[in-house]
């Protein structure tokens, strides 16, 4: 029998060429994404809360081999059994995992025989996703299919972690270049009516494709009206907060915030630097001027409450947000490759009254992390994936511009502490009916 | 005009006597309280979280002052411009405020000058209680029994706070000495139904007495259906948990517990200890021999979240409390004046379903403090009193055996962080049906 | 027999009506300087490196409780066995100890009680120090004479300690109020010569007082000629340091002293605060205006040595201020019971070369704390006294305004880390030769 | 005019091509040395206090650049801006340094273009150094041959920190593979006299070759007569020292150090680990068995003196030190290209009394670093080299095994705080005459 027992989860791809396929272009991209970077940039790790290109590439490997390959493919042997210590990351069902903080003094293996080790684990994973007779067949697909999500996960973890690293490396170190763009102007904000009612939200797993175990199960909600920004807020209404006082002003802010402001000595979102000239932002093509027009980005949770609180609304739920989002329907408006947010346009974005719900940034909702009604982990040791995070941590919702192509839906849920500023997070606005 | 305007907030003894004699009731409580206490032990604050008895005695005092009498007593006069700089808590509306942390080295004015103080704020009080005529009388009165809510709450600290500081402060520090009791045992434990279904929590404020504006408004929620546990998890359970290798089995802890008790090296609830002929209890009395049929208490949200994974439950939600609490009817059963939990007996505490609703031990639940839907916070300083404090705490509810008597009610929503134990805190189990 | 053996340390008093007249002196002399403060100001403690008054009170007794009344006097009962556990500092010979750091927190015994104990301990000590015939009497009177030096340490302790606690503990607490005094300049500075040579300092225990271990063996040293100072420096000579920018020139800080100043954003010594009109320090007297002709006071060693650099010196070592002070002479012009530095005066303190060796300020030396060649501890357990602190700290010199009468002498060590600033510090220039 | 003036300090190497050919030996051992890591290994960085390879290889070239090349060398142009900030190390003189503990996520410039910045570097010194017509011909030439003992210093640290971030960065990584070794017996310890008298320490600029400002100037001492064990501390003695339960006495140990050993959890020296089957040492060569006849490692200053004390000595001061190895004599016996202690053999180390005085462990003083009588910073920005670091740290004679060949010498003063460990640092026993 496999290491865990599956119930409710099936394999939403039940094409073997296509799931194969999509196991190939995932495994593809995140070396796209690491060819851009040398040797020293895929070794360094700027703080425990992030990770080293190096270590993305190898502990993505590591999970299919440990997940599937292992327990599924017959006499198979990993290629290093230190890469069993060094490669996990939390899972402490498999065994004891390499100190976190230190993964970026792992200079050894180095990087060539990483990227070895990812062909190794394609050619075999390639054999097993192969064998549609095998005794777990399903089990397979379905961890396969994971594991691509899961690699997706770490591909928008390897732009934000070297987002970060390199912003403090130099004076002005570059990802990826850019062209010069054109000014383009957000679109003029308007409110989405959502009226009360008895709603569902959360994943089928019945009927959709796939889906972490915490998007589920489907239940039922009572909802009170509300109306829900049809954008993102944008950097220059967020600097008109800064502009009227907002750092300065307690009654704005949640009282943790306000003393995270005075033990950070903070006076502005992440990555904004204020010169002679101007207002600046780090992004990944380097230090460039602030475009008021694109959403705001790198704001911690405190900050927006405290910018909600300050325009007279307040963050949605993640309920509303995700009920809203079925009503008006959503597009993927993602800007990946440019990797940064964009300007709110209906041109491009399409006809839905609720713009940049997916793919621009990952919108704070007033929700902390919980399990809905019925929640149960995975069984095994797959079930320390999700569930044990579900903690002071707050909902996250839509996916953003570094986050991979084909990875967000509309029930996904992302969670992060709220001080943190380091992805890609920004703010839509709600507000009561009446 | 007074310094808030109250909407929806009125008051619920209408009868201005009554309102007096709970006022001098509420404030002599406070003075027994201290009563056992000499200057020094009043003086003293063991962690920044915590606080003098009298920084309490003057704070609580100083809340009158600054919300009433200034506002609303003509010619009133403070007794000592610096105390309200020294007794502010956190209203940044009404000014800079001494340190938290150092509030126990504030030795002037000594406790002898606090309880004038308390007596100045009493004789006033009782004569703007007394003018029935005065045009703001109603939300003077609305106050005032906000004043008594505060200061029990504030009454409450006084005895978590001298516990934390008595057990660091020598071998056998003794707050009230208890006679020898009967050894009785826990009833059986059974579970509650709650069918699925539409409900209605929180405090209605036309129909009901006095409420915390964050106790509102009432509001409709769905409910899946669940059981609730017809008591309070005992030391002897919780002791079998560890006794089973609870604290060093990784898959029950949230991962923020795991780490908590790896840096904290805990091995056990707070204010335990395990001596050669067996475990003891730090209590209020002095340290006692471990009662296994009393309620657990002292324990952080990771443990209540790691016994009850366990125990094959899990923690209700907020709402799930509150709802079978409605259903069941609850008894207040506080073993008041003898601080420390109880056993749960019928016999004793009546014929509900539901036994230690009341009274016994806070109960952590499942739910993040957050905003109930249309929440609003009060208008003034006076509504930097809750919403602020809406970010990474857990709510408890019920009160506990150190809550002073009527002041928690069904709707009451108490909050603290997941980390903490000094609070008088304890689980009560649920499941979900099926 | 005795805990210790003694060799070369023998009593400078042999009178023993002289004995009992200094320890009956030194014993009312803390009562004196606890009679200024109440309970609560005597229960207080505002960071682990200092300590309550009432601990100071209480551990000065258990001092000569334990090092003299267990050992020697027959039949001798401990008032509280607890008491040998919170009073003992930091000698392991005896015992485990009560955590330093929440000395505060230790409210029972109260104060009164302290007292007592006081009283119970100078009854047997006078018991015990009549027995001329007691077959230990020698050891006892030198460990009775100890006990009163070990006291008058712990005298200046309760007012540096209580100096820090009442500058954190309201707006202007005062110690001791103090009354309009003369203006008077400082003495110019002049430089002392002193010739190349090998001379001898240190202790020598035969022919003087009373010293404590470290002060010796007597040694031969061999000095380069040098110049120092005739006076300390004084407030308005410090001042003109920080106006000149002294702050912000890394070229004259140790690098330790430059992070420190970055770490704490240090701009100006301990108790000095810049307000709208002026300078002002905060005294045992409470908040006042700088005055510019004082001894500059509550300097780091790292002040010290960037304003020596600064002005064209150095600090000088402790071996070049002892045998200045040798050659000079030196007068003790105290002022203590107004504890606070003095302005440099000949007409006050006479004939010297030297002003202000003794009583005014410490003085900061160039020297590391070490043993003396040959320096051996006392054995047993009160040889914790001194030796184990030889390690990261610097020697003081001189004694200051709170230092206890006829406690300081001129081969007296003191010694203090280099950051520390809320001791009596302040700076003698010297400078080298040629 | 050059940026010093340079009075005493004159080059040792009259011969220019000795000089150049100096220069490049010590730049080709600095690439050796780096020759056996990768990219990657040369980019990480452990610990503040440890530095990246590659910055070691382009901040000693920085050295050059800017202390010669740029003021010297007419119509140089820096490679590049940037390095003038991410390699000066400390030199506020300079300019602002990029932050120390973020060295090691410096990834551009490569590693490779760090090899081509030496190059450049190499290519116009050799120039510099071939105009002897040069107005500042002799600044240059002592400027280079101090630059080359600086690099000298770097290339010790480069094996020092490469060490720390290995033992970290996996389970057995090795920096450089050993060939098995006969089993020797280390000497037996015997004692060296010296007498009482008048000696003279220190560099002696006008007769001898090159050493750093801080080894003089020559002065007079006066020492007490002392005795000098003839060779290091084994680990086969430490280790009964351990055995012994030195770790668990406080009689043997500076308060600083108990609370040290508390703190850290500290039961052994660094980089020590007790298996199954007894001690293993990490050393440059991978996890080794404990070599019970070699000296002693990586301890630090607290464990040297908890040893002595143990011993029934002391530590010599750095005046004994230097007095003892005048008058036996030195001889060379590093292990250089092995990276690890020796065990101590007249064989092989020759005729001298006084085994392992250099090239084997550095050998902790009871000497805190201060300046000597008559000390002067050299004039300009290279005076930051050593005086600022004079303050609580303490003076370590003889050079390592892993300190570069032709470095240190007699009089050489190298300085730690006590706490440090990661240098190769040991002990030599000293006791008192009679």
């Amino acid at each position: 029998e496999g290491i865990m027992a599956l119930d409710s989860m099936v394999t939403s791809i039940t094409d073997r060429n296509a799931l194969l396929k999509r196991f190939q272009s995932v495994r593809q991209l995140s070396l796209d994404l690491a060819g851009l970077l040398s040797p020293e940039d895929c070794q360094i790790q700027s703080m425990p809360d992030a990770s080293p290109t190096k270590w993305h590439l190898a502990h993505t490997s590591w999970f299919y081999e440990t997940f599937i390959l292992v327990p599924h493919l017959k006499g198979y042997t990993r290629l290093n059994e230190e890469f069993n210590y060094l490669y996990n990351s939390y899972y402490n069902g498999i065994g004891e995992q390499f100190s976190r903080p230190k993964r970026g003094l792992v200079t050894r293996p180095p990087l060539s025989a990483v990227i070895e080790y990812r062909q190794y684990i394609d050619k075999y994973m390639a054999e097993l996703l192969a064998d549609e007779a095998h005794p777990h067949a399903d089990e397979i697909a379905y961890l396969a299919e994971m594991g691509t999500h899961h690699e997706q996960q770490h591909q928008e973890l390897i732009l934000s972690d070297i987002k970060h690293a390199f912003s403090l490396g130099g004076e002005n170190v570059i990802y990826k270049a850019r062209k010069p763009e054109a000014a383009n102007k957000a679109e003029q904000l308007t409110w989405f009516d959502v009226a009360e009612g008895l709603y569902e939200i959360g994943h089928d797993s019945a009927n959709s494709g796939f889906a972490f175990d915490n998007e589920g199960p489907r239940h039922k909600i009572w909802l009170d009206g509300f109306q829900l920004a049809s954008r993102l807020v944008t950097n220059g209404e967020y600097l008109r907060f800064i502009e009227d006082g907002g750092y300065s002003n307690p009654d704005l802010w949640l009282s943790e915030g306000w003393y995270f402001l005075a033990k950070k000595q903070r006076q502005h979102p992440g990555y904004w630097q204020k010169r002679a000239d101007g207002w600046y932002q780090y992004t990944l093509s380097g230090w460039l001027p602030l475009n008021m027009e694109e959403s705001v980005c790198h704001v911690t949770f405190y900050e927006a409450q405290a910018y909600a609180m300050w325009a007279g609304g307040r963050l949605p739920t993640e309920q509303e947000w995700e009920v809203a989002a079925q009503l008006a329907g959503t597009i993927d408006d993602s800007s990946y490759g440019r990797f940064h947010p964009q300007v709110a346009q209906k041109s491009v974005q399409g006809a839905s009254p609720l713009l940049q719900m997916i793919g621009d940034v990952w919108q704070w909702t007033l929700s902390s992390y919980a399990p809905y009604p019925g929640f149960e982990t995975l069984k095994g040791v797959v079930g320390e994936y999700n569930g044990k995070f579900m903690c002071n941590q707050y909902v996250l919702r839509g996916g953003s511009c570094i986050t991979a192509p084909e990875h967000v839906r509309l029930t996904y849920r992302n969670f992060f502490p709220s001080h943190i500023d380091w992805q890609f997070t920004g703010i839509r606005l709600a507000k009561n009916n009446g």
